[in-house]
């Protein structure tokens, strides 16, 4: 949590800096994306992203465009997730969604600049700026999180599996956790040895993430979304994010005492209770 | 003409490339984003791309990711603007609509994921990926193609005036013109003073582009819709195209007979009769 929190200010400070000042014409195109960024987001992906870096002896000075771009693009698809044609939430985090907020079509919108303002933004990294856009892009695509979000609107109400629920964690969760690290080590230069290393921790710890928030999620009472607890039931759930979170620790092998705050922030995301 | 035609087959054969195939889980993902790519464009965007790098002794080897990136990004603007919330249309090239084919969660994704792909495929760019990824963001972000896109969606139907009509043809329209040109100068080597005159050759050749449509639209006989013909009279539009296709042409004074590519397409889409 000690980490998160440094991370924080300096990811806050970056968002800041690259979204355009909301009164910039067209107003309402901007302050819709500047309402969804500063939500109140942990920026456990940035967290990620600068962790990562540190690992490789780089820091956030070296990550924070990757960092900063990774939750511009989280926060499209929570934008455009939450959308009447989608999942059609009209709260998100105690406040109106978007387009409760700012109409259907500016929040479509303010999704899409966000998305193209994510790639922008990883495109002005210091080190490896291309490598850095296609690893983002790749996880966040047809193969990757749309395709996800796909797979999940398909299953949504229908009875499903574990493999169409692991098709949709791995997709809609775990690839831009994965992306997050990925293209934080690219930014501290990371070698191709590195970088197996730290997909492989993103993905498992990703995997996690997903089973600890549909466990908290299971536990509010007025919950009747359909998630991996009703296929894996509550006990299988907790086990399978312990052993998915230690096989990510085993994953940070190559590395030292650089690793810790990665250890750190997959323990705390194992152990959270919000 | 027959110049774009000679860039137009290996422009399909990129995008067919770099698309996943349509059988690719999740399937009807795949097939909407192929079925909107594949819908009959005459690929001036990606034409343009491939005539700037000619301009500078490239080819359409070089500029072909320059190219498809910026077609796939056109191709993700018409899902999205045709959308319920959007323009709400039915029909696109005589065709049912993405989202009238494929359902509007589905459409709504495939224009995410064919932006997602634009910069992938920029990405992959053999010269200069990261500033072609930069130029393409920086076009068709908040200041740019969604920014005329929202400005657009609030005239609607409110008497407008010619400096809102500007605003909107020179982002929703001119500034991906401006991309393609800049985008191909970049894949070969283009210079700052090379990156200058392409830039204002693109947006002279887009706004001429955008008058000439909205002459053609007026020459429907079913077409209310509001337009710069509106305001400006059909006359007045038509001077103005011909004299920014002028300027167009005198952006190019840097340039010898190498430019004649780009000549040919500004005067071709000046002459056009659809």
């Amino acid at each position: 949590m000690a980490y998160l929190g440094s991370c924080r200010q300096a990811v806050e400070d970056e968002l800041d800096r690259v979204l355009p000042p909301a009164a910039q014409t067209p107003a309402v195109l901007h302050e819709a994306m500047r309402y969804s960024v500063f939500a109140g987001g942990k920026r456990i992906r940035p967290a990620f992203a600068i962790a990562a870096a540190e690992c490789l002896g780089g820091g956030c000075r070296t990550a924070i465009a990757a960092a900063a771009a990774v939750e511009l693009l989280h926060t499209y698809t929570l934008i455009h997730d939450d959308l009447p044609c989608m999942d059609d939430d009209d709260t998100r985090r105690g406040r109106p969604s978007c387009h409760k907020a700012f109409g259907e079509a500016n929040a479509l919108l303010a999704g899409d600049a966000l998305l193209t303002l994510a790639f922008e933004t990883a495109a002005r990294s210091p080190v490896a700026p291309a490598a850095i856009v296609r690893a983002l892009a790749v996880a966040a695509g047809s193969r990757g999180v749309v395709g996800g979000q796909v797979a999940d609107l398909a299953a949504t109400g229908q009875p499903s599996d574990e493999s169409t629920m692991h098709f949709i964690h791995a997709h809609k969760t775990a690839d831009l956790f994965r992306a997050a690290v990925e293209m934080g080590g690219l930014s501290a230069g990371a070698d191709a040895d590195a970088l197996v290393a730290l997909r492989a921790f993103g993905r498992a710890t990703g995997l996690a993430f997903q089973l600890v928030d549909d466990l908290l999620d299971a536990d509010e009472p007025d919950d009747h979304s359909f998630s991996s607890i009703h296929i894996m039931g509550r006990e299988r759930a907790r086990a399978h994010a312990a052993s998915l979170t230690a096989e990510a620790m085993d994953a940070l092998g190559p590395f030292n005492e650089a690793a810790e705050p990665l250890r750190a922030i997959a323990r705390y995301l194992l152990e959270r209770t919000t």
